[in-house]
């Protein structure tokens, strides 16, 4: 059963009917809204739906759970499953789910299909990698919720018990929340070097010798920033590992719990590494582009004419070749085992690698 | 039970027999083949097979089945499943699967298995990723071979009843169907552009000047077509989702279909996103390419003699310096969000983001 | 029930619980190790905890093994599974999970999760890909533990009878062992290609000339050397098919089992492929990094001035420009053909191809 006639409502009916099951939807107005179920799908009034079925999706908004308690007597014994999101993390004081189950205690309340949007439901018979995340506190109807989702093509996953379903209704709404403290250490560096930067090769020698350097700022400041940031943020990856050792060595025992910011740090270690991978190969990029710009090439052609009019025929200095080749060389090398170790941190190569191998390239 | 002596059916018969069922294999000539079978598999003649088992795989070429119709009486009320492809898309009118059902319809008759190879069978333990594709008119039958699926490793997928055989006969035969309007588009995108830059660039300095610029064909305008294509094919990845965006707007539903072109298009967004991240990317490469070239080491050259001879000391245009130096500095900055947006649409990671997540992105 | 009370154990315990089990575990010493495992499981005595439970994993070392003898009467008929890990390859004549069966034959025991880690057990609710490869002679008991490693969140995979046990403890000791080859190759053909280019360019015009041109090993020597070992590699690529179908053909048959040596050789063609890919790719990068050296600068003025002193103006030499143009263009398209080959070895995108679509990306 399904009560609702929205997006969710309508694509978890397709989909159920698609996988097998006999689908009965409840709506205020079944006639009107007939046209927008599949046709194998029975729409009928609410109460109607709710006493044919015996799980139910519960398709409709938190505000409208009220609505539903005129079923209350019809609901009792049935599996009620919560697929409702909320706008914002933490709006409400309890979960929808358990809110649900406050206004329903003869019923069984189950959170499930939160994470899955209306699109996936539609589209997603060939993805079956999409995970569902379920909890409830009766282990049969949670077992029941989980073989459907399996049906319909999806990886059950379980949460325990009711007490998570805050936890699970939050899960839409987080934005990249392991990437915000990485991305802000990054640009802090960035602005911090770049100041450092701006202030040695363009504001001193203006003040000092009242030359103009200022279009050095896009590209040579820029390229001089991006390895500072890059270094630093390739050891804040391994510190916090050799941190963590030392508290173990000196507390004895490695059961004790690490303070709260070194387990942060020890989490953002991927996102800290990928950071400064990025900054590393924006570095190789601009670097490469330099002698594309035209101030390379007019600065060659000035040193050119300069040395033809003072008749100088070499102008080789051994120390400074071999400093570029060895910095170019070293820098390549680099940069390629850091490519590596980046393209290990891609979620299908990394779970194709066990401990000893992971271990090893890093 | 497997029906068959080709790889397919010997594939089938170690994984079978690898995941812990009893096989029995029937063939015409049963003591010539049995040794191209795994020990634990019984041999023997078809009809003797079928008596013994209760699903039975039927791993012959359509053309054969009708050789199957001397076993008709030892069939009945046993599970057929169908595991044939064909070579071309639609080549008979109905499924392979319906033409078994209509020979034997005393069987339930189930489709399965053919979007795996014979290879994927003999190796794929390790891989529990690949999807079998299941679609019969008996639910229990078809709930039968998703648990045999599960048992030997793949992931079933209910595709529902046996009206969709048709379509899962033809997925193994399709060839990349979601790029091939893209592809064309960026060709022919490309040859317009091209054609373009070549009179431009080429043709004109020709006819006016009678100068011979021909050596600019394979880099430099190429150069200037890719960045053209890229931004036409990136400006259609968004457009039509304003488009739909209107078309809702004017008709004051999202119930209403789009029109088909419009839908098409909608579905090739991220193709075409692709092959624009491809162009840039190609565009990127050429243009750090150009400093390596003989001809800008020559007209260097030149300049600078040039500018020996005439005395010139200076060649510094700082408007064309601070054009260049933006330019580029731009283009590192679009091409690295560009990177971000194409590693995004990797499988692994997509499935890793929610729909917020996709959507900041974007 | 669980046995033991180290790391994993504790991560056992808690997924266990996180599942919805009900997990009992057993340690000699209960009252100091309640604190280590969650609230919701039972700390007590072995023996106690043995007779409360029907699966009991068994999570401790190898050498401890004998001390559960005593547990020997209350342990009849239990389900024992080894999740035990050695240190070496090959360590012991047999494997654990044979060692453990032969003293306890009136136990079922069954080989499971030694390849997931402590780690992945606490933290992989959310990462659902990870296979548990499961090996037992009782075909019920390793139904009844894969059923468990489901509801977990993991994909449970069948191995076969107790005697893959072996290969399943060695799989979490392997080190790439499908790299081990071909990247042995690459450093040979490195090796070999680098002395004759060192020669060729450094050491001969050294003698015949006197000429110091040592600064050119670090980038130039190794930038001719790398496109040799990748044309190489990935002729070895498509080499072995080309022999294994000749093979077919000079036998007749395609049942004929191929020789070891060629066998290996087709098993490590995506290795190959892959460092392929790499050298071309360090190739494009040390390329685009010539002009950026000094000694790039420094002989371009060079000539810029003597052509300036003798009053040249022309320096174009039109095969000269047309050589470079071509061969930087055809490079260019050929590493972007092989970007899309290696791309497609990601096992995200390749399962998503079938077989044709790869066939023909190939």
């Amino acid at each position: 059963g399904v009560l609702g006639s929205g997006d969710f409502a309508r694509s978890l009916a397709v989909r159920l009917v698609c996988s097998g099951f006999r689908v009965v939807v409840g709506s205020r107005n079944p006639k009107r809204k007939a046209n927008l179920f599949p046709a194998a799908a029975e729409v009928t009034f609410q109460a109607e739906a709710v006493k044919k079925a015996d799980v139910i999706f519960v398709a409709i908004f938190r505000e409208h759970y009220s609505t539903l308690c005129d079923l209350a007597d019809v609901l009792v014994g049935k599996i009620l499953v919560d697929v409702s999101n909320n706008t914002e993390i933490n709006h409400h004081k309890e979960s929808n789910a358990e809110y649900l189950a406050s206004l329903f205690p003869a019923c069984t309340v189950v959170k499930a299909f939160n994470v899955v949007s209306a699109w996936t439901l539609q589209s997603g018979a060939r993805d079956g990698n999409k995970q569902v995340l379920i909890c409830s506190n009766n282990q049969e109807a949670k077992r029941t919720i989980a073989e459907i989702a399996q049906v319909m093509g999806f990886t059950p996953v379980d949460m325990g018990c009711m007490s998570s379903a805050c936890e699970i209704e939050n899960i839409p709404l987080r934005l990249l929340p392991a990437w915000k403290i990485p991305i802000f250490l990054a640009l802090g560096l960035f602005l911090c070097f770049f100041t450092y930067n701006l202030i040695r090769q363009v504001i001193h020698p203006y003040i000092r010798e009242q030359k103009n350097k200022l279009y050095k700022i896009p590209i040579e400041v820029v390229n001089t920033t991006l390895p500072c940031v890059s270094y630093v943020m390739l050891s804040l990856v391994y510190l916090p590992g050799v941190l963590a050792a030392c508290s173990q060595l000196y507390y004895g025992t490695k059961y004790r719990r690490f303070p709260d910011w070194l387990d942060q740090w020890l989490q953002h270690r991927k996102q800290i590494g990928l950071l400064s991978f990025f900054c590393a190969a924006l570095h190789a990029v601009y670097s490469l582009c330099l002698p594309m710009r035209r101030s390379h090439r007019y600065l060659l052609i000035e040193t050119a004419v300069k040395q033809a009019m003072e008749k100088k025929m070499t102008v080789w200095v051994e120390e400074e070749v071999w400093r570029m080749e060895i910095y170019i060389s070293v820098g390549i090398i680099a940069l390629g085992l850091l490519s590596l170790l980046a393209i290990t941190s891609l979620p299908s190569i990394a779970n194709s690698l066990n401990w000893r191998e992971f271990s090893f390239i890093q």
